[in-house]
């Protein structure tokens, strides 16, 4: 398995394109589509927000029942949540509009929406825009390119991947994009995940991959600890690469697996680095925890705490804070046996163990602490399991971009 | 009952007093005593942190096991946490030089710390700060007001409250202080509470009233969702009030319950309001909810929000965070039966209801939102339990606040 240039359009057989529809944005992309030229298999994951967005409900409906998919249609400006029955019909009218321009069943349509909650949809706008991406597609590079920009809100950088790997003797390639910032506490600009790859599977096992692959992964980052209404991530599976159907858990399953994990947690620290206001990407390691539940628990406590996101921001090696927030994660543990190191710059100093603070030179640590990224390295003492999260700084910025984020 | 002038000294036989110890803060008042000339009986609440504070681990022994109390002696700066062995001799050193100093046990001097974790008490500075101390305890307004002033961190006004009521044909008194931001999720500047009263109760009932009131009351109310190594609230009763022991459920102990619970909801909606780096008040009401557990976990995850903090601060009225926050809270709904509206200024508009927004003038909104006390009225239409969380907005200076706390 290797990383390979491009995104979304990497994979064979998937067009993709990005165009200005002018939803809610003016003067920038806001439309993206992808494209198969094969039907897919589908696999899916949603946010487990109760209040859900009317896409997440047509795409979880259309996951579970549709035989195959085989586009994705997708806005930026608006959210499409809490708009009740008004917003369902502008899911289906998308849908229409799609399906009939890319001669495909209207259950082959996926949707996807992210921006302000509590706002209807321009549904003439977004099918204008359809019009455009259809006529726009393309299976280049520019064009996946394209798609990754149109999605982005907040995003100050687009986020794309694209690996290959051997599956049955073939090349297969797993190409994808996302935007936001996190799926289990992902910022109200929403996280989508779009993977498309040409690897022929079964449905069970796409959605079985996936499944376990999020949870080290997409449910491991935080950007402020609320769970959009919007959240989704999704898998087409077009077979165009020509393997063997993957029909069990062998070697091509695992090349597989271990090529989805890649591309999951590279966007996954690329949306966790760029957080809203972020100026460094926080990762917090647990090691010789208990269970692995436990190690999840503390590292995601530790990422998600506004304390200690503020420290890391000034750069203020107050490693009481992060001590702390182990304590409240709900996990029970001897605060004697832990050992807390803080990483960063290719350097590392302890600063806590044996119960006590440890000497440490405040010099270095602040140095340290100025890093892109900064890792806080926890020895549990208590057990063999492991986790990592990712998260960001809170900032000034933050704060600006959240106060008035509709305007 | 009714409110009164004064704070911790207001009740009968009660005395303390406020100095500069130079602990770590130059220039300000840094240590607190509370002194009762009669023996008290004493309930305290603290941290649910695995990782607890020196002065949270003498206070929970003392209270469970002593017969009386009679002194606490609070120091602010340094918080004496994972601090090991040397944080709990520096506890001992305290309360023998406090003991000797008031001729009464050690066992009946009770600690409290508040500040910067990962420190070691300076125990030299204490013992002079706890001489000071006990040559200046008065049971004046003046002297309490002073208390008050010496445990704040970075609360920005000091918070304290007294009132009145009969028992047993008896006039008896409490008064309170504290300081910081919460209990369950308190500010890492802590929050530290000190009720003292002279009516006559029995040390079950105490302990009784004290945990039934702090779920209404300090227990909803956040600032940033981290739960501090040293949230302690204690209650001090000397019986000096006269009224015949209040030992079972009657009337004597509802007087004394209402005057208790007024107390602490008074001084838990002062902290939320004090927030670090808020500028106004975010109350959050949930009416017609399906359980009281399932209200109160929805009034808290609304008031406990980054984005709906942050949309407070901006003024602007993004109700679909709100419904976000309701929808992750855990409680499980049906969206289209909730009813959303906005209060400040006593004024009301409903922005959300029947699955969808409500027409309303964003104008009007706007200006309803710049109240310095804030409430979102959340109707659930599925039972008729109640809750009200209170917090306060997020601002830059939260960020400023806490991302160099230290220096």
């Amino acid at each position: 398995m290797r990383q390979i240039e491009g995104g979304i359009t990497a994979a064979k057989g998937f067009e993709a394109a990005g165009v200005e529809a002018g939803v809610k944005y003016q003067n920038r992309k806001d439309m993206a589509l992808i494209y198969s030229e094969a039907p897919c298999r589908a696999a899916g994951t949603f946010t487990s927000n109760v209040v859900k967005a009317a896409p997440v409900l047509w795409d979880k409906k259309i996951v579970e029942e549709s035989p195959f998919v085989q586009a994705v249609v997708v806005n930026s400006g608006i959210a499409n949540a809490c708009t009740g029955k008004q917003g369902m019909d502008a899911c289906a009218a998308e849908a229409d509009c799609a399906a009939k321009l890319l001669q495909i069943p209207r259950e082959a349509v996926l949707i996807g929406s992210t921006g302000v909650i509590g706002m209807q949809m321009p549904v003439d706008r977004l099918c204008a825009g359809i019009e455009k991406l259809a006529a726009e597609k393309a299976g280049t590079p520019e064009a996946g390119l394209s798609a990754a920009q149109a999605i982005m809100t907040t995003d100050t950088v687009h986020k794309q991947v694209a690996v290959e790997f051997t599956a049955g003797g073939k090349r297969a390639v797993i190409g994808a994009m996302c935007k936001g910032s996190g799926m289990i506490h992902p910022n109200m600009c929403t996280m989508l995940g779009y993977v498309t790859t040409d690897v022929n599977i079964s449905k069970e096992l796409l959605q079985k991959a996936l499944r376990a692959v999020v949870e080290d992964s997409f449910n491991m980052i935080s950007v402020d600890g609320d769970t959009s209404t919007n959240d989704t991530l999704l898998v087409l599976a077009n077979g165009l690469a020509g393997n063997e159907e993957i029909r069990e858990e062998g070697e091509d399953y695992a090349a597989f697996y271990e090529a989805l994990e890649y591309v999951a947690k590279f966007l996954a620290r690329k949306m966790a680095g760029d957080g809203e206001g972020a100026t460094c990407l926080f990762e917090t390691k647990v090691v010789n925890a208990a269970t692995k539940q436990d190690a999840r628990t503390l590292a995601k406590s530790v990422i998600c705490s506004s304390l200690c996101k503020a420290a890391i921001y000034g750069h203020d090696c107050n490693f009481g804070r992060f001590l702390c927030a182990l304590g409240y994660s709900g996990v029970t543990f001897d605060p004697d046996r832990v050992d807390l190191f803080f990483e960063g710059n290719g350097s590392r100093i302890q600063v806590y163990g044996d119960g006590a603070p440890k000497e440490y030179s405040e010099e270095e640590a602040t140095k340290l602490l100025s890093a892109p990224e900064v890792t806080v390295y926890v020895d549990m003492h208590s057990g063999s399991e492991t986790a990592t999260a990712w998260g960001c700084d809170l900032s000034y910025d933050y704060v600006k971009i959240n106060a008035d984020y509709r305007s």
